[in-house]
């Protein structure tokens, strides 16, 4: 049996990343099934609306199988013109904001798109100032203003640091730094110094040798930097030394980005929103 | 009347990410509403889910308002322990998975979180190649391998770019380099040579004189580079750069980096999966 492709469309008067979000979450339920994803941000009028009908339509005629279109469209109007697409229409709104209105007693704005108006708030100067400050601490760049980081994160060279730390800063609003743990930090059996007294945000990255051997040589093939044995021997001084410190450290082998910062927000206890 | 403000946990089997993110989307259809946040990550047994059930039992006890709780916990067993925490119980998965299998004909895994697993997936290798290319072509650092660039966003020192240009590649996949436009560039009323050939990629940034005035004193005060005049000069001719290159710019001022980073990816035609 050839295995059918069902075309998924995130639709939304904002930017649609909502959407595609928990759209994702809910497809990942159906790993056997292959989707093919679309993106339609920024549907907010009927004109708009029609417009991605036919987007919609004609995709599905050409397939010959029933569209799935993921919606946070909030404004009444436009949705009723969306639902022309003869597709499975799952409004991830509406769903929640009834139960959400009685509870509190109160009527939603029907505001388009989290992510309107948010530019000029607290909160989106505090991740834009979180990325800043993380990018000028990366790789041990700069040892001012350590105070200031939430999290510090430590680890030999290609560990995963770099991304973790700005997954960190821009979905949470963290200030990260990151260090490389170097050959001189293990012939010394210490920290670098500039880290030692921070050691309750300290956390660790580690990575299996095979993995670190691979990425390493697509950045310098054939080097002592890259070989196998050396990769063994970072990673194992590398173990050492955070357990002697009593860093706890986590694998970004078999973890993502996101699973490994969050980790970090529950174990630096970040997780309520008083940072 | 004193304002109440409203407990809000957003628990998960994964990483609790997607219910923060549609949970955020909620809320902000509520903007008159004071809402304390709390995240409970890997809530994946039994046990887990009583300790958290008491948690938020105890801060409702506190507070004497009923909590709002944003679920995405997928198991059955430990759903029914979270449903014992008195509070409105938003179930985000439960609502879309009974349609899903309907429509698809295939039962659902009841997989835990999406973000599991995803470390060693395709699509996941692609995103952090992104991150790293973005990285090594932040603020025009390097000029190799542009032409393997999705997007290269232009605009003066401190429009954006960074920011925005990180979220692209985290958020989408999409690699990304930027290139700060320089009084240089203005005196020779030219972009700089090395983008000439990539007009259908190239993307401005532009922010208000008073905003881009008022970060770049932060970082160097009373220097001619912040100096309001100054400011007015540069972003005046780097939109008149713009034009006649017939680059369409979007302004930081009022957008979030979500906002430009969608609006980027339906310009540039990245909004299916075929990029």
């Amino acid at each position: 049996m050839t295995q059918t492709t069902r075309n998924v469309f995130f639709v939304s008067d904002g930017t649609g990343i909502t959407a595609e979000t928990l759209g994702h979450s809910l497809l990942a339920q159906f790993p056997d099934i292959r989707f093919k994803q679309h993106r339609l941000p920024f549907i907010d009028s009927v004109e708009k609306a029609r417009k991605a009908v036919s987007q919609i339509r004609e995709l599905a005629q050409k397939d010959g199988t029933r569209p799935i279109v993921f919606s946070t469209t909030v404004e009444g109007e436009v949705k009723d013109a969306l639902r022309e697409c003869d597709a499975l229409f799952l409004d991830l709104i509406a769903k929640f904001v009834d139960p959400l209105e009685a509870e509190l007693g109160a009527r939603s704005t029907h505001t388009v798109g989290r992510f309107h108006g948010i530019a000029e708030s607290q909160d989106y100067a505090k991740r834009i100032e979180a990325i800043n400050f993380t990018l000028s601490h990366d790789d041990g760049v700069s040892h001012k203003e350590l105070e200031q980081a939430n999290v510090i994160l430590v680890g030999v060279s290609r560990s995963g640091k770099t991304p973790t730390s700005l997954y960190l800063a821009m979905q949470f609003g963290v200030k990260v730094a990151n260090y490389p743990l170097i050959p001189e930090d293990f012939e010394r059996h210490k920290l670098p110094d500039a880290l030692a007294k921070f050691r309750p945000k300290l956390f660790g990255l580690t990575i299996s040798p095979e993995r670190l051997h691979q990425v390493r040589t697509e950045r310098r093939p054939n080097s002592k930097y890259a070989s196998f044995d050396n990769c063994v021997y970072e990673i194992d001084a590398a173990m050492k030394l955070m357990r002697v410190n009593g860093i706890r450290a986590f694998d970004s082998t078999k973890k993502s980005i996101e699973e490994i910062a969050a980790i970090i927000m529950q174990e630096a206890r970040l997780d309520g929103n008083s940072y």
